[in-house]
């Protein structure tokens, strides 16, 4: 991948010129609204919903809330990663002297068991252009399966993330392939950030957002996200799960010291990976994401739940923490209905993506 | 509900005059495609799949074949069924002496635990008209829950067809609501028809269908659908569970005779019910519907998941026999090749809802 040194500035200018790039490869994805979901989030909680929480005894909050779903679960390869993939290749390709060293023929690797893995094997072989993926061992056979379909060539490895790493290297001698990281690089950060300046543009005037929420991970699309809003006047918050301390954004966003190691078990299993440092210097550093939130794993089966049901949609846990957030966090209820007032906020939610196990999702909507 | 004899012709044109009447209260549904489940139907299957299924031996068809997915399962209520309701009550709205006789304050009646529940919920309500449902004891709670949500009042009986009927009796002469039944009635069968008529539209030229296949139960949708398409040149095909005898429509197609009992607990829950003798004239007297197929419970378990995973959107066991049809049924199969050749054919296929029982879903895609 190219040497983050000479990745374009990580401005809004810099997201929109992602965008003219990668716009032939991926889809647009539509918007949708839903009545009900907003008359439910703008209803306030029953006093006994917030017992055994944080919140028990305080007046439920009352925000007013529009919300518009930027539906990424159908991206292609199932998850906005398309986009941030898509991005580094096209990069990738202009590199002078990348195609004339021998670089189409030597490929791209990465190490992935979710869903940059496929994505970067879509994008890679769209161009046709070899994709390395190193997989742990253990990962779930439909990830093995889609990665395969998507055109990946897959190495396993290992479980723990030295033996993923030393497995990529080896590939990469052998192979002189080039490392596409998930989330900690300019190319990758500006492709992500490509959705939420989409959103903008799909939503029908005189109407504007107020803000835009997406999942936190690793934080590229997050990072991304705010680069995209950045002098629009829309604020940018992230969600995270709370589950055995993978909020570790939120916490490194209270403390101001990046956390960098998570190990946690959560039902968003895209989430389980902390900030990166480029992602960071966005999100915390240059101060463009306003405030970090987190969700209980409940929490995230009621919101995947509300989805399915009322929206008629397939997204994975991961894509719906902002969404719940915004129907029961209430230190996040309680600022929207202080600065929204009676107009409320209308408020873009960023469906991350839609891949979820199929053999386990009777469990995470019960 | 209207007097049948009072209802207008049924025709194509009466269906565009259906249209007319509820555009301002249904969704214009999205039309999908899917390039991956275009490219599995037109993989011919493996011999292997043949085996112990009536088609084992013989070469595996051929087919070419483009899918356009009208998606009810996107409509209000959750299904097209809310077409129907929404027809039958503009029509009961302009017939003379009903507002004057309290047509309005007495209401409108059905018996359904189903789609048409909700439907006729939402519709009735939507104009301020009351809605008495009567469902058997038995029903499950989601669905009591979403009749109760959409504003009907609800009377529960025993579960048999005849303590159905006469609780139905009973609260009509109690109240003098006006019976919706669900399907024996040209109100409702033009209302149904307007999803394939709007399908129509929706193709972007110069492409035309060759084709709309659709759920067969009572038979309303299919009979409309076949409205809808006369004199077009679309052929018209209907689908149905094999579960039990649920495929009574194929069975009757092909004696000549209509069944008009059926009693089947296949997973396909809105295709329990015999044709009824009004579409049945349209389907099989007027031949306005060139044939039936029938598919598995187990192959209507794989289209279920193809769409989850593949398209990502959450429709309802009875919403894929369509589909089912066109990937796995030999016969149709063979029929496509036959006739649409190597430029193959584009087949319309309408997803009829999306109010899957949350609760043993993970049990129908694994």
């Amino acid at each position: 991948m190219a040497d983050p040194s000479t990745a374009p500035p990580l401005t809004r200018a810099s997201v929109q010129a992602a965008h003219k790039l990668i716009e032939p490869y991926i889809h647009k994805t539509p918007v949708l609204t839903n009545s009900t979901l907003d008359r439910l989030a703008s209803t306030p909680r029953a006093d006994a919903e917030l017992e055994g929480t944080e919140w028990a005894g305080r007046t439920p909050a009352k925000p007013v809330l529009r919300f518009w779903f930027k539906c990424e679960n159908f991206q292609k390869s199932g998850a906005f990663k398309a986009r941030g993939a898509f991005h580094a290749i096209e990069r990738l390709k202009q590199e002078p002297g990348w195609a004339e060293g021998g670089g189409r023929e030597r490929g791209v690797v990465t190490h992935s068991s979710g869903n940059h893995a496929q994505a970067l094997s879509l994008a890679a072989t769209t161009s046709g252009i070899p994709a390395h993926i190193i997989m742990p061992t253990i990962s779930a056979a439909p990830k093995i399966a889609a990665t395969r379909a998507y055109g990946g060539t897959i190495t396993f490895s290992g479980p723990t993330a030295p033996e993923r790493e030393s497995t990529a290297a080896q590939v990469q001698s052998q192979t002189g392939a080039r490392l596409v990281p998930p989330y900690n690089h300019p190319d990758i950060i500006l492709g992500q950030g490509t959705a939420a300046l989409e959103l903008q543009s799909q939503i029908p005037p005189p109407t504007t957002l107020d803000a835009i929420i997406t999942p936190c991970s690793g934080g590229g699309l997050l990072s991304g996200t705010a680069l995209a809003c950045h002098e629009t006047g829309i604020h940018v918050f992230g969600a995270e799960p709370s589950f055995q301390g993978a909020d570790d954004g939120r916490r490194s966003f209270l403390s101001g010291t990046r956390i960098d190691t998570v190990k946690s078990a959560t039902i968003a299993d895209g989430l389980r990976t902390p900030v990166g440092p480029i992602p960071w210097g966005i999100i915390y550093e240059r101060k463009l994401v306003r405030g970090m939130y987190s969700v209980s794993e409940d929490e995230i089966k009621k919101a995947m739940r509300m989805v399915y049901e009322r929206m008629k949609i397939v997204v994975e846990p991961s894509a719906v923490v902002g969404l719940a957030v915004a129907m029961f966090n209430e230190e996040f209820r309680g600022m929207v209905e202080r600065e929204g007032g009676e107009e409320g906020w209308d408020l873009g939610v960023i469906f991350s993506g839609g891949n979820v196990n199929l053999d386990v999702l009777g469990e995470l909507i019960r």
